[in-house]
């Protein structure tokens, strides 16, 4: 029963990434909303707890509501799950378009899912929230690992802000870690700020690369490469072979110009093909000598703490900003403040003073 | 007359170097005040607008009081200085303590003074608004610069915090500018977050290295190699020659790998012996070049203004965050909720929506 129940949950996951466009029409979603509010929360998370993906998939698409009934039964379903949560390695993963990241994270979540571990699979999409595209969309990606009993794969959500999916994230890697999965897996595009957003998510954070790509192999892209705990060269195969293994050796010179990190892991390059399956078993080591090395240093668990209060404040930090800012007599000042200012009629610090004097008035 | 007046600045100016220690007695700093307090604004912003490196100093010491009578009339005085800044070339210089920066900025201020120009070195040091201690404080520093008739030097102000200590650094800024020097430079120590602060208020920033230190040389400071404009390695004389090009064509090297500058700038990397005088004139002709090539493609002007709104917005978080975090009743939330996190009671969206109530509750 467990296992039909799971099955089944597969099968609506594969639906689910199958159907987007049909699901955003407005009739799909009416029909999808009523089907979940007949389902009581105490059920939903009684099922999820048991592993039932059906029940996980639709907690999180509960959290993902914008409506107010949601959000208070999104609410109690994090408060069940924080007690089974914080159990897992999550690993983010990102590299540029073309780099093969599902391809990669296909092979990487096949060998552990071959290992019965338990693997879910989340996405971290900023532009998606402007075009409402998501990076794990496309049904073709991930055909195979999307069909294993063990693995759970769900599309990068949606939101008005980088902040808002983030959140949204967060609190589903809370509710996967509740349902069971014990490795999961956070990818993102190498969009503005949604690399920062993933590593400060994560215990381990690992940049795929491509060999061959000329100059642009070369720049360092400004903080992604500081962020890698592990460089993979991917593609490293056929003609690519001797491009990778000269790439693989480029970088592991470039991260010895870094100074050492507080996890006092050594950041390594490594090349693999993830198409033919080759280096992936050598990735996992290096992640699990990681995780070894940082649970006995107290790394891990001191970086998930500064974590919490990073997102803690960061929360607060930003919404007493757009407070501030939203107002309508504060954004009339600033526009005035700022030509002042252009003008030479005042300075940065007199002009913010008269606007934080108006914080007082409100 | 003014020229008598411009050498008893300088004199002045010595002597304030000289004994910043009993300055510091509270009577002395009595005595100060009351002859301070002697002297209208309108003279101070006369003589000051003339060169007159006496009223500028003492404009400087009412920009830096804390008193709420000085306050008052640093606003005026700033007000009377904003229409005739602007027109300088700031440089912002760091380096660790030994790379040789006293010795470097004297040898570049003496070129420029023997060049006619008019040179204002400041210092930015938060490491003084603990210590008290000033980066400039030492007597035997810069002996030979300070007697120059167009040069200006000012030890690092103090204050409680970095953001104070920019504030008044950036308001020196201006008066200097009015008061006719045409090159700021603007030092710091690598201590904290003093190499933003500065490089968020120069146009060109350079950053000063010692060849031979070993591995130290290796590591590229997080952010401060990309910071750079160009990064020069000092002490290029005697045994030290070999190393200091070792370092240079390693750095030359290392800045390759960072993406192109929105500046159109190709940061560089020279050598230079301060002490025998060598490269210095090198070091001008590439910032000349550098401003030359940024206020051809308009990108001087365009730092400036986001310079100024980054001071502006900066300056306006601090306070909201501030305004915020220390109500009594938030820090005490604010670690109610930090250990529920860590009892895996809550999460952090939950606690800062909690916390976030408490805004509107005042």
């Amino acid at each position: 029963m467990a296992a039909k129940k799971k099955k089944s949950g597969a099968l609506n996951e594969i639906g689910g990434v199958d159907a987007p466009s049909s699901l955003n029409t407005s009739s799909a979603k009416h029909i999808q909303q009523k089907r979940l509010q007949k389902i009581p929360v105490s059920e939903i998370v009684k099922g999820l707890l048991e592993g039932d993906k059906v029940m996980l998939s639709r907690a999180i698409t509960i959290i993902e509501s914008s409506s107010h009934k949601h959000q208070k039964q999104a609410q109690e379903i994090i408060e069940a799950c924080l007690p089974h949560s914080n159990k897992s390695v999550r690993i983010g993963i990102t590299g540029v378009p073309g780099a093969g990241k599902s391809t990669f994270i296909e092979s990487f979540g096949k060998m552990l899912t071959a290992m019965n571990h338990m693997v879910a699979v989340l996405a971290v999409d900023p532009s998606s929230s402007i075009s409402k595209g998501s990076i794990l969309g496309d049904k073709t990606r991930m055909e195979e690992l999307v069909k294993e009993e063990n693995a759970f794969i769900r599309p990068s959500s949606s939101g008005d802000s980088l902040g808002g999916v983030a959140k949204k994230t967060r609190e589903t890697i809370i509710l996967c870690e509740a349902a069971g999965f014990e490795t999961i897996i956070i990818e993102t595009v190498g969009v503005g700020q949604s690399e920062t957003a993933v590593h400060s998510m994560t215990d381990f954070f690992l940049l795929l690369k491509l060999a061959g790509a000329g100059d642009e192999l070369q720049g360092m892209k400004r903080g992604i490469v500081e962020m890698a705990d592990l460089i993979v060269i991917n593609k490293a195969d056929g003609d690519n072979l001797k491009a990778a293994r000269l790439a693989r050796t480029e970088f592991n010179r470039a991260l010895h110009l870094y100074p050492p990190k507080e996890s006092d892991w050594t950041p390594k390059a490594v090349s693999c093909s993830a198409m033919k399956n080759e280096g992936i078993t050598e990735i996992y080591e290096l992640i699990t000598n990681y995780i070894s090395l940082t649970k006995e240093n107290g790394f891990f668990e001191a970086r998930r703490r500064s974590q919490n209060k990073f997102w803690l404040l960061q929360t607060i930090e930003n919404q007493l900003k757009k407070n501030f800012y939203e107002r309508p007599d504060v954004k009339k000042e600033l526009e005035k403040q700022l030509q002042a200012i252009e003008k030479n009629e005042t300075t940065p610090f007199e002009a913010a003073a008269r606007l934080l004097a108006m914080q007082q008035d409100s």
